[in-house]
């Protein structure tokens, strides 16, 4: 990594305590990632980006912010990515995923909350992420209790647009979505002073697409047996996919997965079991559950989440000739994605067991974060459902502590025996 | 109480475990109520409701339910009463506040859920609540991730609807707002096969209004020093006001409040230190917070919660000719309550600061259910605002078991030593 200690002072990061989740990563990766055996070439681009994670991307960063560009921070896929890039500017997912943060957000939010909003939460008021020092403005969205009152914690640290997200699907509910996104694409034209075009729009919705596209690709790869590339290290795509520059990323991937499709020509039978995982996301560095799995004979084939097939599927129609036309093509593909924020939230169960049809699954996974009361209770129906199907079914709450992961281990190596 | 077995059997409650929970309540009221001394008269219309609180109100609701009325449930303040009664309906408060219900609950949610929202589930899955028994249909809403996802689980028992109350408070969400409503208005006449008129409305309006007069009579006496009656009083006849018939309750209500005019005249100061509660609402029976304040040198004399001042706080105007403005009277009032579940919700802190200032309180306990996450992160908010008002704040949360008395009786000495 270069020296970037003067980029981070001027951006206000903590040094020392930087210096200290600067210790603790490079280790953590080498141990869950560069140990792996027989690895895709291509994976060589996603190692680079994690050792200069808060390196050459935040410079990146830099130069646009100094070039008049605005960087915005989202914390979940429902904030449409292709307003942020029709007005010019650059959206950096920013969901924490470690505990080293959560200490310092417990200082201003209850212990009792998902280790999510408080690892964000730490990530801004401790100043150790540089890419939270980055943002010029952050878009919230009422999707869950937690976060939906974290926003008023944080706006004491940055400017937040709040997204409010209809908690049903009805007819109604989509319309109330495009408003709230042209509510969004004012806010953006406000804090850019770029006018969001028809023509900026559909390159907005061509590159998510594009994007999108690379990413179903790779999991499509997924479904071959064995799979051509773990489950770990799809996460870790998947998780780069909300930071890098899309189209960069895109090209990247597009590669991995040109050299994954001679893998697979290539590739002989194994008898692990292929796992699905279900719930909440897990952001970067959270690699605690893939890891678990993925250390006894087992392999992650797909991940039902906002860190995998959520954020991919379904693609946003280009068609239209108005703002309003393509708006609505926005709301179509956002509001179908099947968070258990909604009630009801049925298409989320459809969705598991065609992915445990389409990628040839032994069981499921069904994990969420503490105290994340949505798919913790939606846990319930997921089971029965699953059980009707013959799908086997495991449940595992956790956070980013490593002080279940033994017990988790065990649960694990249980049910891989059981399917 | 009269011999109600018959009609509870015919209601499917189960018998043995009600068994149980009629052991359990009229020694907890008798402790935490008779024994209180120089009681008003008229309380004993209260504690004749509570002595037969599953007898005669259960056969009022049998009754009207076979010359054909139906029974709503309720779970929050949001949901508009005067809808249900323009349609010739019953409205019904559900809000369970036993622990006797938890563990019922834990059969089909999570643990870490507030207890309030397991309990209510218990109290169904359980057949212990012949309330519950008697509704038709039940009115839920998306305010908070527990009770918008217990909708699911609670589907499979009755019918339920759902209302979608807007994250935020708008323009616009006014607006949204009122659709939902006019959405439940045909809800409404669907179940009960009546229309809902204009004359209608304003009667279901003019009774609710008749209703939170009453309420406000009772808490402007409560500003009086000492208060005529006690907190632990008051509560009570908040949680009767959300299941009694609404006429006969206001009536009996304004009795009592006329005797209470008399008693301010006797009265002599008194030494004890005025509280104002703040937080999450305290269902029938849940006195567990009023009752160990009143044990020590106190009184509680305002409640600024849903079973308190939310409740009958803003009238609705009876002005309009036409559904479409009744509507829009009935969100404007509505939407003007100050929940944490909305964001931001500084209302709520404007509120809490000025009760302590007409009710001249000395302290403020904010009080929030275990697992409450909207209003866990708004304390931080509550207590920065109140302190820099110079207002004394401490904060519980607590659930429904009796296991932490101790340690709060402990806490809140020290605070009321300290104010
Ligand atoms: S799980 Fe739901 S709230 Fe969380 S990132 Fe995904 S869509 Fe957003
Ligand atoms: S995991 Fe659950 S509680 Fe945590 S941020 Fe996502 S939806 Fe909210
Ligand atoms: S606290 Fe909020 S959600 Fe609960 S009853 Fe009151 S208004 Fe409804
Ligand atoms: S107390 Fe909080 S968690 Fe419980 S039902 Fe009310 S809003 Fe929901």
């Amino acid at each position: 990594m270069g020296d970037y200690r003067k980029l981070w002072t001027d951006l206000g990061v903590d040094l020392e305590k930087h210096d200290k989740l600067c210790a603790v990563l490079p280790e953590l990766y080498g141990a869950t990632y560069l140990s792996q055996e027989n690895r895709p070439e291509g994976m060589n681009y996603f190692n680079f980006v994690v050792s200069e994670v808060h390196g050459l991307r935040i410079q990146e960063l830099d130069e646009a912010r100094k070039e008049g560009r605005k960087v915005v921070g989202t914390f979940c896929v429902f904030v449409p990515e292709e307003i942020i890039l029709a007005a010019n500017a650059i959206s950096v997912g920013l969901c924490a995923g470690s505990q080293f943060w959560v200490e310092d957000g417990e200082k201003v939010l209850p212990r009792n909350l998902c280790p999510l909003i408080k690892a964000f939460m730490g990530a801004k008021i401790g100043g150790t992420c540089p890419y939270f020092q980055s943002c010029d403005m952050v878009v919230g969205e009422t999707t869950c209790d937690g976060k939906k009152k974290a926003w008023e914690v944080l706006e004491n640290y940055l400017p937040v647009h709040v997204m409010d997200l209809p908690q049903m699907k009805r007819y109604k509910d989509y319309i109330k979505w495009s408003e709230e996104m042209k509510f969004f694409i004012e806010k953006m034209e406000e804090i850019t002073g770029n006018k969001i075009t028809v023509e900026g729009l559909k390159e907005g919705i061509r590159v998510s697409n594009e994007k999108r596209k690379a990413l179903k690709r790779l999991y499509d790869l997924r479904k071959n047996s064995p799979s051509p590339i773990s489950g770990l290290d799809s996460l870790l795509i998947s998780q780069i996919a909300f930071y890098d520059d899309p189209k960069r990323f895109t090209e990247k991937l597009n590669e991995l997965c040109d050299e994954l499709e001679e893998r697979v020509k290539n590739s002989r039978e194994n008898d692990k079991k292929r796992i699905l995982i279900t719930g909440t996301p897990m952001a970067l560095p959270n690699w605690k559950l893939h890891s678990i799995i993925e250390s006894l004979d087992a392999e992650v084939v797909v991940e039902e989440t906002c860190t995998g097939t959520r954020y991919f599927e379904n693609e946003v129609s280009p068609k239209g000739d108005t703002i309003d036309e393509l708006v609505k093509n926005l709301g179509d593909r956002y509001l179908n994605i099947n968070c258990a924020c909604f009630t009801p939230n049925t298409g989320r169960i459809d969705d598991i067991i065609k992915y445990s049809k389409e990628y040839n699954v032994d069981g499921v996974i069904d994990c969420n974060l503490s105290f994340c009361h949505t798919y913790a209770i939606e846990h319930k129906d997921v089971e029965k459902s699953l059980k009707e199907n013959n799908i086997p079914i495991m449940h595992i709450e956790t956070d980013y502590s490593t002080e279940d992961s033994g017990q988790i281990k065990t649960r694990v190596e249980a049910f891989l025996e059981m399917i």
